[in-house]
């Protein structure tokens, strides 16, 4: 019989390494919108616990872990420090680079949102959709915040992308597979087709001509 | 003495009636916006959970009923699969048929919320507060993600109804009367005046002049 | 040994009066905005009473107390029933009155809701963020519904006034202070934060040249 690794035991690392790859992307994008210091470390706050505050609201297990954890408020702050301290350096980083990071934190969020559900006895398909949420909520917040339409409603591939990797996450654990393993697999389908979109411009067709 | 109904027993129906209801009616929404494939499906789905996801969490049933059975999330894509596979059909509905299935779904959530505060041990105006949440909760969150003002804050008598039939429900199962009696008197009320306002085009009052 | 109040038992009348500040604030900027009637009521409802909803869902304390306590909802209703009934007089109040009951009103609601996590063993630096989050929680909503980009995030100066008052409350609760006095403390520091930087005309730079 296979020990079962301790829920929390993996799940945090990667937590915390999405939320400080979030917490940079928003706050790009309010220091681009033209906010102030303050505005975008709230953005990039937002942005980064948004998505696991829904998760833990929906999962019923308050209060969400970034309120119980101070690791978490932390690497939110400092990622949003660091693009207010060196904008200009930020700025520059290339899209060819922060693209990919994007989409691994979308993919770390996915799987993640979706082990926990899974983890709180939630059923395969359901678990994937609250992973798929955990992904994009962060991301929807901001959007919504900065007066926007959600980036998710115009450019499809993106949640289409962590619904895909939670699910592979979240069918892999409910039928015993290897919890390191199915991470893994899950997170790696959400990047592949998050890149493979934007490499290749695929986009979905209106549904009003 | 009366056997009492178990609480679920008659609100999943009906509750799963108005989610496909409001499922169809966000998705026509959302592709007028223009929205594509996903950005349609993700909208009917949001309208068409929202509230019972918001009354739930307020309850504290969590996580939220559409998390725990696979048939809210299954009716609310298919009402956005529909809007999606036959958008041409869908959009010629006319008018004098699609506001009275809202109002219908609008009045069903109305009480089906009502009724679960209740249950959960509500004062009855509170319990009213939360049925009208339920109704219009998935409605707001659809047209803030589209970017716009709340339908409901611009069409006073929407969420009026919602709150009149609400109230019938609770008042009327607080005080011990027949759960389906009172669940069909707050939805008739709902309907009723939601349609008699779209007939006579009630409108309130601006407050600044 | 110090007897400790009951925790609700201070909390409940401030929490009372911020209630009320913030639904006429909130009132007024509905029907600034042009709503009518009902949309007033539900701009100054949400405006008076979603900061201390979100406090209470991220707690795990549901329902929260506006769904228990029916003095939070007729009190959100009556503030919002003062500017529909006497617009004309409440809009002539002036900038030099309301501002100061404002930021009285969030000062009230920061130390509130930080006593609270605190109360609910949350460590102070996120019972601080926590604080925060329930004074500004009601007016970012107000500005999400009424389709703008939420004040907080372009008055800078309003959200770290709820910090710093959430903050001393919440670091001085835990290590022992008198309720009384951590609350009073806590906020006076947010209101006169608030009080200088309107008179000063703080702000902080943008981030983005």
């Amino acid at each position: 019989m296979r020990a079962r690794l301790r829920p929390g035991l993996l799940l945090r690392p990667l937590d915390l390494a999405g939320t400080g790859l979030f917490a940079l992307q928003g706050g790009l994008t309010a220091a681009a919108a033209g906010l102030d210091v303050f505005g975008v470390l709230v953005i990039s706050f937002v942005t980064a616990v948004g998505g696991g505050i829904v998760r833990d609201v929906l999962l019923g297990d308050t209060p969400p872990a970034v309120f119980r954890d101070l690791a978490y408020p932390v690497t939110a702050v400092a990622g949003g420090a660091v693009v207010v301290l060196s904008y200009g350096l930020v700025r520059d980083v290339p899209r060819e680079l922060l693209l990919p990071l994007d989409a691994a934190a979308l993919g770390l969020f996915a799987v993640v949102g979706a082990a926990k559900a899974v983890d709180h006895g939630m059923s395969p398909l359901l678990a994937a959709l609250l992973g798929a949420m955990t992904g994009v909520g962060g991301g929807v917040m901001r959007d919504v915040l900065l007066g926007g339409v959600p980036l998710i409603l115009r450019s499809d591939v993106y949640a289409v992308a962590a619904l895909a990797g939670a699910a592979v996450t979240a069918v892999g654990l409910r039928y015993g597979g290897p919890r390191v393993l199915m991470l893994a697999a899950g997170f790696a389908v959400c990047v592949v087709i998050r890149l493979l979109a934007l490499r290749q411009g695929w986009n979905l067709p209106r549904v009003a001509g």
